[in-house]
């Protein structure tokens, strides 16, 4: 272990552009713990947040609509934690670095009711299906599929999207509600992972020769990306984002 | 429709003995409609409340493990859905009779902790196994495999014992909180299915040539097991019924 000061956070297995590691396999193989460990808690944090907030639905077929979606994220959970486990890699210990901001975002972001849940879980949706997208086009092939066959048929986000566009027809006056809500949601979401990937350096693997300001620049112009999709969802929805 | 007086209770699809049907195979129609459909109904909101509580579980693996079975109770009631829909049934209408006891017991049952919770799925999920065993004797072939082929390789019932069994000896003090607790969940659970049998002759179905009385004594029967079956489980766990 190297010495560390208080504002430097710990590192228990992510690769860390301080201490550069001479093996680029083992480099990668730590990036694919961190990513697969913070999709993995994500997921099972999902799953169990909106099977909870299902119980809260308008109607019944909602609720059994939101569980088909609560048990399709435990299905990914349980797809990425058997890559891990295939990888020689304990799940557990791949997702706990990431539990304290996942939860943080949770706690920080608890829906009023169950339009707002809804909502939660759109925006959420999203950008972490934009962020696996853009991280899939700099892996290896097989490690891609896994990470773009976590795709449906019919996506999570369509399904909430077209639910939430019913909740705006019937009910003009949650738009504004629905607006403000979506800015916070964006807000403390990229808030949560610019700091994951900033002091976990999640991408670091992916940029092995590359300089902190190289990393720090792509991980912007990721983030400008993310926001963007963000605008065009929330304009679908016929909210300014 | 007939008159009802207001103390009795509305019955829109179920078997009625006071009606007596001509038809028998109308009648066991409409018992499958609401075995189904209190299955269904009990399903789902297992699902709900299992994934709900799972958040608070002490460990990251006990969370996968809660997690996993909700996922089963959700798979169980897709195809117990399906069944209905086969049926030419509609789910929503089948279940909506059984909404308010199977969340009346579920008000009337609010775990204190993540144990008194495992507790409660523990006792839940025996006395509904029993309940379906029961049933499934006297049920036609097809129906009577799709209602025992719900029981897994590992039953979730096994599942919940060995972690009980593991908690208690961790902590020999939960053991006389959790008799007590025991003891008034089975109370609840038989007292809600028993309304639930009286009101809407579930079995009725089954006997459609007995007399009332007939129909009150298999009633007896069937739940004077069910509380045998308990008082073993709890046994198992070293506590007192």
């Amino acid at each position: 272990m190297t010495n560390r000061t208080r504002s430097q956070p710990p590192a228990p297995h992510g690769p860390d552009l301080r201490d550069p590691s001479p093996d680029p396999a083992e480099l990668y193989r730590r990036f694919l713990a961190d990513l697969f460990g913070v999709m993995a808690y994500g997921e099972l944090s999902a799953f169990e947040r909106m099977s909870s907030d299902a119980r809260f639905s308008p109607t019944l077929h909602d609720r059994t609509v939101l569980g088909r979606l609560a048990v399709r994220e435990y299905g990914h959970f349980e797809r990425v934690t058997g890559h891990l486990r295939s990888l020689g890699l304990d799940p557990e210990t791949a997702m706990r670095p990431f539990q304290p901001s996942v939860d943080a975002f949770h706690d920080r972001t608890r829906p009023a009711d169950w339009f707002e849940s809804l909502m939660k879980f759109y925006v959420t949706d999203g950008i972490s299906d934009d962020f696996y997208q853009a991280v899939a086009s700099r892996l290896d092939p097989e490690t891609a599929e896994l990470v773009l066959g976590l795709q449906e048929d019919e996506p999570t986000g369509a399904v909430l999207e077209a639910r939430l566009q019913q909740a705006l027809a019937d009910d003009p006056r949650l738009s504004s509600r629905l607006a403000l809500w979506g800015r916070r949601l964006v807000g403390e979401a990229l808030t949560q992972a610019q700091r994951v990937v900033l002091e976990r350096a999640v991408l670091g693997g992916l940029l092995p020769d590359t300089e902190q300001g190289v990393y720090e620049d792509e991980v912007k112009t990721l983030f400008a990306s993310l926001t963007r999709n963000h605008s065009r969802r929330m304009s679908r929805l016929g909210l300014t984002a």
